[in-house]
Formats: structure tokens, C-alpha cells, sequence
């Protein structure tokens, strides 16, 4: 008999899950149920559609009903919010305008999705306060913006929404202010970098407050977002992006399992703890790669590849879902910031021991036009080098680096691995040596002990009298800005100028990234000294600053 | 004793030996020899200086001869040129000038590079006809373009810095005519994705002739280049692309071991049959790390990486090359062609069993502007699907991808982990399934025998009424072109038609790229039809005919 497949949620997992479970098996009866209007659209375009980046509306619909219907021969029932899972009768209760009935099941997939957080904060719920998470969102968000052209915009919440939000608002004219309450945005990243977002956003005429959150929503026509610093900011038009949790209502209703993160919770084959019913997608608690916990990690890749897991296990395969890495990206004006494996706030969270390196690199050879500097963090266990997690903030060839990266932590690969990936190279491409490779050149030069480093928060806890900060610049960069008590040696007078350095004390050493401090470092080194080299150089003490 | 290491050639290979050696041992005493006039330069960089796209030559100049001696301490002699090695004494004799001297090493390391090849064509040698290797020869093109504004230029041979040449020479506003031997251009695609190079070239107005060969250099004022077909090409200038065949004169002449392919032999740890001489770059063989053979892969990455891993081993430790997989990428106006691994061709040679696929994707996400297709093929074994090779041909986003494919490569992946990997999504950058993902689906799919395929060339071999040949496009398509004899049953339209379908034929099956004709197999095969979908679909049809 042909199994009776039923599908929650019509998006990115749900519609995935349809397409490859057709083409698995011909036969199955497929219903997929979508509580909105549409299919298959496309979540992540529409903060570009509300600008006009996107300028058709259509562009959104990846597949419509009829399409997907007569493609794949699935039952697809849009306005059908599905409302009980009747697990003993193996039945689900659907609502559709006002009828409700009732759909049997061999197999349930659930593929909901995240719902945005609405934080319980007084006026919330007033007039002019907006989420984007569907078509619905997006259309109405799209004709307050046509017809009543805001000029203040507030966005609340620094995350990749909220971030994406203030560039297309900011293409529009608006004038945009984003609040986030943590001491930084685009939480994937370390401080550090998200300090080179933000700086960024700042250029482009954003109002950024950080470290305050909204305290109430008042005003009279227009909206005073007031803050818990008590500071206030008019807006005609509020957009809250601070996250999304996921949609777990029926699950939690029909008793399956919900792990601790607040997602449904799921084994190796995307199974509930229901061997009837899978879940895939934003609504489930996927397993971490490099730390091995349950994370929830709300992004459509995962939730494609999960759709095609299931489907294959639904289709009688046992195929295991490998877990998920975080792999990120997104676009700040003409800024890319990218993150794939744990961050440095994760690693400390969790007690997981890391080393962290960084570098810059030109996004190709520096003698051809067009090159851009980006900087590579990269964190690896200290014993063996693995790679943990990886962030890169740049204006081109971030995208191609960050996905070398991703590869290399999705295989469990070291930063020695790095060192030999044999990668394209042309002038207009890349460089001999490979951002890539130069990030994996001088992580592996730590671990193996050629080369000390410190990073500048170290520094607070050295006292001041047991270290020398050697800058190792050009007389030129010197002059244009150094760190204060610094003493002053160009690497290529430093063999010449060496007595001038006590041998009591530390050597600091800082140059622009890093490289010359590195050269200098190995002269010294091998000349006694007790010497360090600041990872990242001055140009990572000045993206800490504003 | 500090160890006194001698160093032939001051490019790619030698003065990254000698920075690295530096680093590593700051005692050593470090003599570099080169022939020319210049160290350090970026050749790769040559073919855009001509055309004044890289607008200083001092931007060629990646390190000058003082500069590199005062932060590397490195004696940096020029125009010197090693014209013994005196294995027995240790030493060499150096002509510099109408000086000759001898200089004695603990180690020597060879990096002499690989000189373009000259056929012994009559009249090669007359003027007007230049080779590009290094800053002379960029000098005396750059003169003449910039004197004599040569109108028709012929460049023989499509290799990529044919193909580059060409590019600046039609930059300048030349009429180029590219004369290649062989069937195609650029030898690491195969030919079906070099026939889209020749197109791409066509279309900007070079002239293409393949399969011919230059017979002769005649003609007064201007040059005749006489092919061998009887064709006769006139020009002002000639570019003599041919390949290049590594500097072995110094090395046969010491009586180092030579391999089979005509490059120095080295050992894993870089070292030729004589302990004390290492060898790196152009001129040695290296293993091929997917076939493990030998081979001449003269490129700028493996040449420094070469470089660190000598001076490694010449510090005293114990570092070992694993191995080049010609990783690969050229611009040829706004296409971007590239490759890593083994490409079919080699594979046949060799003898070595492989699968292909076809997929073709958006470089983003299609409904975020600016998208453009690529096509990827894959090279993968029969039994367990490791990648062999892979090559990419597109507009955009082809450098991407061809990187995570040679990091897949590198480290022995499958096409099955490629289905796994987790790269980087937002619209302007990727989709919820990258190019990387959607082949690795495909070939997959291939290997778990989820979709039987064949090649458009396999067709040839199958007797014509054994088979109906089944185009699943739209009406509107198949209008505008569509093969010879081919049913039409639009994808959409199957099931309700699938019995116009002989059950007693094979069903062969294609679309645009592959898609849909894989769709329309996976309903035809679960109905009961010996069905097979054609990898790439008409675009690779097309791909192949001019
Ligand atoms: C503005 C925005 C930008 C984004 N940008 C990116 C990006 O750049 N990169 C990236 O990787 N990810 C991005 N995402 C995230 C990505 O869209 C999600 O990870 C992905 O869509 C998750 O797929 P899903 O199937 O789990 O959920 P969804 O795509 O949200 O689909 C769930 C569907 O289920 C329906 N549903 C829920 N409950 C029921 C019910 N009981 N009955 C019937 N239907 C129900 C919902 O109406 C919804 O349509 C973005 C998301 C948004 C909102
Ligand atoms: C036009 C052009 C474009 C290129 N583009 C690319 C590209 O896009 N990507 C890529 O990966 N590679 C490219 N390459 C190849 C790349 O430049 C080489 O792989 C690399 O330079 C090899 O380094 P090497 O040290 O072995 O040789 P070289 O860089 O050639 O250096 C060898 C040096 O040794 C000197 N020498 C030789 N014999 C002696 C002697 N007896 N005594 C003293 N000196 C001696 C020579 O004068 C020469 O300067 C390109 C090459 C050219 C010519
Ligand atoms: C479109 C949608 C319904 C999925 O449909 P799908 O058919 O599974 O996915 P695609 O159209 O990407 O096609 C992928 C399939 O084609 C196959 N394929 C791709 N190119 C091929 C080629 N050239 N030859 C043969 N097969 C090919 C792949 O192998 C894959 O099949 P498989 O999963 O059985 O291995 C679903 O992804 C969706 O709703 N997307 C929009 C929503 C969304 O993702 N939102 C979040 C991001 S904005
Ligand atoms: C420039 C040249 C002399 C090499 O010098 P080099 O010092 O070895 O190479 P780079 O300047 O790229 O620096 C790389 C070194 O800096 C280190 N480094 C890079 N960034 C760093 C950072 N931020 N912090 C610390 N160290 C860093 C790397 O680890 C590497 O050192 P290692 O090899 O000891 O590990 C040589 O590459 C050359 O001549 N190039 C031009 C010719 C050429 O390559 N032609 C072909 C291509 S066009």
C-alpha cells in the first residue's frame, strides 16, 4: 500500500521535504498543509523585495501551489493551519477558514518553522510595529513603505534581519536607528568584528545604540521608542528582528519530545520521539558539529539538506543527518561579514579550550586592481590544531574564503590542513598564498612554537613595567597613530638596532596585521630575547575601537 | 657553524625559500643568485601590465633586490647567472658579467623556474615574435605596443597565458587571431567547457583557429604566420604561447636524476638525488596527488609552498611535500574557466576508471539580481565516489566553487560528503543549496543508482530505433531548439501522458541542464520504463556545437 505522508508547513523544509519524497517514491500519497497563503517562497529575499532591491514580488514565489502540484503531485493545502496531532489514531486536526476535519497519517512531517519573538514590552502591540517572517509580513511591511514612506525607521535587534532591514531601509531614504540591547551586533561574530560592522553601518548614516534595550512603545501618531537609559527615539515605523524561536505549539501539544533549547527535539534520522513523525527545519534542536550539543540554528541550508534526510528515511533509506556548523553570511551595505563552527563567546560558554590567530589578507594579488584587505579569525584547539570556528569581515572574497573554511570544519580538519590547500590562483582571483592558507601558515606557526603571541586584551593583565611594546611600523605609520609607550623600531633596522632592547623584560611586538611583527619575532627570538607578537596587529587593536 | 645555503633563481620559488629560511634560522648565511635584472616579481601579473589594466610596472615588482636584503639579510645578487654546480667540492660557478667565480654551499636549492618553449619553426627566431616569461620580455612587448601599436597581433597557443595575452592584446584594441594545434583551447577543461571559452573569445572578436599548427614565419615588414592547413594569418606582432619546459640544463649537466617527464626528480622532502641540493617550483616533477604519478604543474601556489617546505627541511626539519593537483583558474574577459584534479582526458591516459556529471547553477540565489548560471563537472570514481576532478566554467562565483571542490579533492573526499557541506547562504552570495551541494546531490544520486545517465556522446554508440529520445521541456522551448527526432512530453504533462511511451525502448530522456529530465526519470523508472537521463541536458548539447 502506498504510505500516507503528512506534511506541516509548506516552506523551505516542508516543500523540500515533498519534492524529494516524490521522487523517491512515485506512489505515496503527499499532503502538504500551509497555514498561509504560500508556498516555497523565498525567507531570505524579502528584506530586498521591501527595498526594491528584488523588484518583483513574483521573484519571491519560488514554486506556487499549482505548479508544485502538477510537478510533484502533492496535495498542497495553503490556509490550512494544521491545530492537534492525534498521534494514538495517527491523525492530525486541520483548520481551513471555518472548517476544521480531520487527515490520517502513516508518516508526519512537521516543518513549521520559527516564529519572530515578540519580547513582552509595553506597546508592542501598537500600529506601525512590524515582523518579517512570511509573504504576509512583507506586504504589509512593502505598502506602509510605498504609501507612507517612512522617514524614521527603528529597528530593533543587530542580528542578520535587523541588519539586512537597516540596509534595505537605508536605500530606501530612511532615516534608520538600530537599537540592539547586547554590547554588539551580528551575534555570530566575536566583538572585534562585529566593532568593523558596526563602524560600517555607522558611515552609512545609521544611528547605531547598542547595550540598550527598548523599555516601551508610546507616542501619539508617530512612535517613541523609549529606551532603559531613558533616551527616546521617534520613529513613524518600528521593525523588531530579535530573533525567532521556534514553532513548537503542536508538537509540544501532542507530547513529543522538546530538548532544552526550546526545540523539538530529534534523533540522528530526524525523528521525534514519535517513530512516526519527523521534524526538520527551524522548529528542531540540530547538533552542533564542533561542540557536539544541541543548538538551535535557524538558517535554509540545514533546513534544505534536513528536508531531504527525512524525506530518504520516510522513503524506507536510513540516512543520518551529520549535524549542523552555523555556516553564516551576510551583507552590510558593501561590507561581508561570514562565520561558520563556535565563536569565541560560544568556546568560552561552553569551556572548550582555544587558541584564536588572525590575519589579513588582500582579496587578490595586491598588484591587480580591485584587491581589499579582509581579516581572517580563526579558532582551533590548542593540542591539535582542529579547527572550532572561523570569521572573516571584509568587502570581496569573504564569501569564497568563509566556505573553504566551512569545508575544512565540516571535515574536522587543522589548521596544518590549511596550510596545504592547493587553491585557484590567478591575479584576479587570489593570491599565490591564499587568504586561506595564511590564516592556516601562521596558526600552524603558533601551535608549533615558532612564533608566541598575544592578543591586546592580554596585555590589561601584564603589569606595565615588565614589557616592552615594540612597534615595528615605518616611520610614516608611526607618526600616523601608534599605542601610546610604545618604542619605536622599523623591522628592517631592527638587526641593526637591537641593543636598544632591554633583555629583562618581555618584547611586545606589533606591526599593521601582524606579518611584520612575525619577522621581527623570529629575530629576536633567535637572538635571545623573550619575545611576543600581537596577533592581528595594531590593525586589530584600532576595529576594537571606534 | 651558521649553515651557508645558496639559492638559484630569486622569483617565486627561490626568494620564498630564502624568506622563509630566514625566518627559520636568522644565522644562516643566504646567497640568492638570479640571471635577470629583477627578484620577486609577480609574472602572473605580466600579461595585464601590457595591456596597462595593471597600470605600473613598480607594481610588479613584488620585492626589489634591496628591500628583500635589508628585512631578509639575504646577499642578493642579480644578474648572475649559475652556470655549474660542482657537486663533488660543493660549489658553483657563477658568471656575472664577464666575472666567473665559484661560491661554495652547505646546501643549494635549485628554483631556476621553466622557460617558454620555442618550436623549431623557420623563422621563430625573427623579429616581431616574442615569448613572456619574465620582466625583459614584458618590457620589450610593453615597448612595442606602446611604439609601434601593433594592429594584428597572432598568439600561438591557448593555454591560459594565451588566453590572457589575448585578452590584453584586445584590450589594447588589437585584432587577435589565436592559433591553437589542438582541438581546444586551454588543456586543463575538457572540451566540451573549452568550447565555451572559444565562444566567450568569438564573441569579443578574437579570431579562433584550432586544429592547425604554424608551419612557417615568413613575410617582409610584417610577419606571415603560414599554418599548416596553407592558411596564411598576417601580423605586426607574434606571441609565442606554447607552453613552457622546465630549466633543467644546470641540474642534467651536475648529473641530477631527471624523471620521465623531464623535470628535476625530487623526493618528498624536496631534495634531488643529491642530499645536499634541493629543487622547487617549475622546474621539478611533483606527484600528481590524484593519479600519484609525476608531473609538470608550473603554477605560483605550489611553487611557494614549495618554497617553505624546502627551507623547512634545509632548517632541519623533517617536512614533507604532499603532492600538486593543478588547481587552476584563468579570466577570460567576463568568463572565469577553472579546474583542479584530473580532468577526463587524463583520466583516459591513465586509464583510470571515472564517472562524470553535469550540473548547472545560479552563482546566487536566482531571484536576487545579478545571478548567472555556471556549469560544474565533476570527475568521480565508479566504486566510491571520490572526486578525481573538477572543473567550472561561468561568470561569477566560479573561484568559489572550484576552491571548495580542491580542498574536497585535496583531502580525498566523495561526492557524498560534498551533499553534506554547509556553505555560506544569503541571496547575494549562494543558495540554500550551492552549486558545490546540487553536484554533489547529482552525482550522488548517479552512484546510489537513484538515476541512470547517459552522455550525449554515448548516444552515437546506441542503435537509433533502440531508443526514443524524450525532450520533458516547455512547448516554448522545445520551439526555440530542441534535438532532431526527439518526443516531446513536456515534465508537467507526464504522468497524465506517459503512455504514449514504448515500454520496449529505451526511454532517454533530456531537458535544459538535467533537472527536469531527472524528475521526469524518476517517474518514468518507478513506472516500470528503462529510462535514462541525459547528464547536463541540451546545454551541454549545445555547449559542444559552435
Ligand atoms: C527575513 C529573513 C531572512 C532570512 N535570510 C536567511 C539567509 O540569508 N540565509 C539563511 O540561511 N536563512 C535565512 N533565513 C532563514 C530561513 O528562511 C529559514 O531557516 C528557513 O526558511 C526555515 O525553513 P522551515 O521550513 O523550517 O521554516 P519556514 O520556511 O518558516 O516554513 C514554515 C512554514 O510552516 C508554516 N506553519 C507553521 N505552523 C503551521 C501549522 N501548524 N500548520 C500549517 N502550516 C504551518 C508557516 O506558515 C511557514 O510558512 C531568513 C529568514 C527570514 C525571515
Ligand atoms: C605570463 C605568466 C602568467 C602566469 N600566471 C600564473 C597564474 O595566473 N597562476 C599561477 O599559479 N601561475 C602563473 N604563472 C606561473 C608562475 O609564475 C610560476 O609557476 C612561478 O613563477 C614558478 O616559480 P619558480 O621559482 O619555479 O620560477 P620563476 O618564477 O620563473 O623563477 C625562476 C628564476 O630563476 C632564474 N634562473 C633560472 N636559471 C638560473 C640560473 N642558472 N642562475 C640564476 N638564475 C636563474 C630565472 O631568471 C627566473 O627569474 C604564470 C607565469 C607566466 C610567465
Ligand atoms: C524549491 C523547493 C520546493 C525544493 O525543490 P527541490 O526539487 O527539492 O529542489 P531543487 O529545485 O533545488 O532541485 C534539487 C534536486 O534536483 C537535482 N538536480 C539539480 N540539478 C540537477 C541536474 N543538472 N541534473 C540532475 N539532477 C539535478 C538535485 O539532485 C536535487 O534532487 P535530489 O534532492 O533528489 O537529489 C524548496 O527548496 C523550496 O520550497 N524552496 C524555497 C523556500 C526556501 O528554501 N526558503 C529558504 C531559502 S530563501
Ligand atoms: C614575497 C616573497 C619573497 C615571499 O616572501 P614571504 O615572506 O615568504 O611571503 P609573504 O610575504 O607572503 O608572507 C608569508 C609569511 O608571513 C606570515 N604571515 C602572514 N600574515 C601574518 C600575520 N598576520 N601574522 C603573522 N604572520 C603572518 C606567514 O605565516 C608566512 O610566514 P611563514 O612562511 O614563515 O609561515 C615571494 O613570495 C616572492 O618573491 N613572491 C613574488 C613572486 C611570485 O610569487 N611570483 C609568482 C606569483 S605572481
Amino acid at each position: 500500500m502506498a504510505k500516507k505522508v503528512l506534511i506541516v508547513g509548506g516552506v523551505a523544509g516542508g516543500a523540500g521535504v515533498a519534492a524529494r519524497l516524490r521522487r523517491m517514491d512515485e506512489d505515496a500519497q503527499i499532503i502538504m498543509f500551509e497555514r498561509g497563503e504560500y508556498i516555497s517562497f523565498a525567507n531570505c529575499g524579502l528584506p530586498y523585495y521591501i527595498s526594491g532591491v528584488i523588484n518583483e514580488r513574483d521573484k519571491l514565489l519560488v514554486q506556487t501551489k499549482e505548479a508544485m502540484a502538477e510537478r510533484f503531485n502533492v496535495d498542497i493545502r495553503v490556509n490550512s493551519e494544521v491545530t492537534r496531532i492525534l498521534r494514538d489514531s495517527k491523525e492530525v486536526e486541520v483548520a481551513s477558514g471555518d472548517k476544521t476535519y480531520r487527515e490520517s497519517y502513516d508518516y508526519l512531517v512537521l516543518s513549521p518553522g520559527a516564529a519572530p519573538v515578540i519580547p513582552p514590552i509595553p506597546g508592542v502591540d501598537r500600529e506601525g510595529i512590524y515582523t518579517l517572517r512570511n509573504m504576509a509580513d512583507v506586504d504589509r511591511i512593502k505598502d506602509v513603505v510605498i504609501e507612507k514612506k517612512p522617514e524614521k525607521v527603528v529597528v530593533i535587534g543587530g542580528g542578520y534581519v535587523g541588519v539586512e532591514m537597516v540596509e534595505n531601509l537605508k536605500h530606501l531614504g530612511a532615516d534608520v536607528t538600530l537599537v540592539e540591547a547586547a554590547k554588539q551586533v551580528m551575534g555570530p561574530l566575536d566583538i572585534e568584528l562585529a566593532r568593523i560592522v558596526e563602524k560600517t553601518l555607522m558611515n552609512k548614516g545609521v544611528k547605531l545604540i547598542l547595550k540598550d534595550a527598548v523599555a516601551e512603545f508610546t507616542g501619539q501618531d508617530n512612535i517613541q521608542v523609549v529606551l532603559n537609559s531613558g533616551h527616546r527615539v521617534e520613529a513613524n515605523m518600528v521593525l523588531l528582528a530579535v530573533g525567532v524561536k521556534p514553532e513548537t505549539k503542536l508538537a509540544r501539544e501532542a507530547g513529543l519530545a522538546i530538548g532544552e533549547k526550546g526545540g523539538i527535539r530529534v534523533d540522528e534520522y530526524l525523528r521525534t520521539s514519535d517513530p512516526f513523525i519527523y521534524a526538520v527545519g527551524d522548529a528542531i534542536e540540530v547538533k552542533d558539529i564542533v561542540n557536539e550539543r544541541f543548538a538551535l540554528i535557524p538558517l535554509a541550508g540545514p533546513a534544505n539538506k534536513q528536508a531531504r534526510v527525512a524525506a530518504d528515511n520516510i522513503a524506507g533509506r536510513k540516512v543520518k543527518y551529520q549535524g549542523t556548523q552555523g555556516t553564516a553570511i551576510v551583507k552590510i551595505f558593501d561590507l561581508t561579514a561570514a562565520a561558520t563552527g563556535n565563536n569565541e563567546k560560544m568556546l568560552q560558554a561552553m569551556g572548550i579550550p582555544y587558541l584564536k590567530s588572525y590575519t589579513h589578507s588582500p582579496s587578490h594579488a595586491a598588484y591587480y586592481p580591485g584587491a581589499v584587505p579582509m581579516v581572517v579569525k580563526l579558532l582551533f584547539a590548542p593540542e591539535d590544531g582542529k579547527l572550532l570556528g572561523a570569521q572573516i569581515v571584509g568587502k570581496d572574497g569573504v564569501d569564497k574564503r568563509i566556505d573553504v573554511l566551512a569545508t575544512a570544519i565540516r571535515l574536522g580538519l587543522t589548521v596544518y590542513d590549511l596550510e596545504e590547500l592547493e587553491l585557484a590562483y590567478a591575479p584576479p582571483y587570489s593570491s599565490a598564498k591564499d587568504p586561506v592558507n595564511m590564516a592556516g601558515f601562521t596558526a600552524a606557526n603558533i601551535l608549533r612554537g615558532d612564533m608566541q603571541i598575544v592578543h591586546w586584551e592580554e596585555l590589561d593583565n601584564l603589569p606595565r613595567d615588565r614589557y616592552v611594546l615594540l612597534d615595528v611600523r615605518t616611520d610614516e605609520e608611526y607618526a600616523k597613530g601608534h599605542v601610546e609607550d610604545s618604542v619605536h623600531i622599523p623591522v628592517d633596522s631592527l638587526r641593526k638596532r637591537i641593543n636598544e632592547l632591554p633583555r629583562d623584560k618581555k618584547i611586545i611586538i606589533y606591526c599593521k596585521i601582524g606579518l611584520r611583527g612575525y619577522i621581527a619575532y623570529r629575530i629576536l627570538v633567535q637572538k635571545g630575547f623573550d619575545a611576543y607578537n600581537i596577533s592581528g596587529g595594531y590593525d586589530i587593536y584600532q576595529a576594537m575601537q571606534y
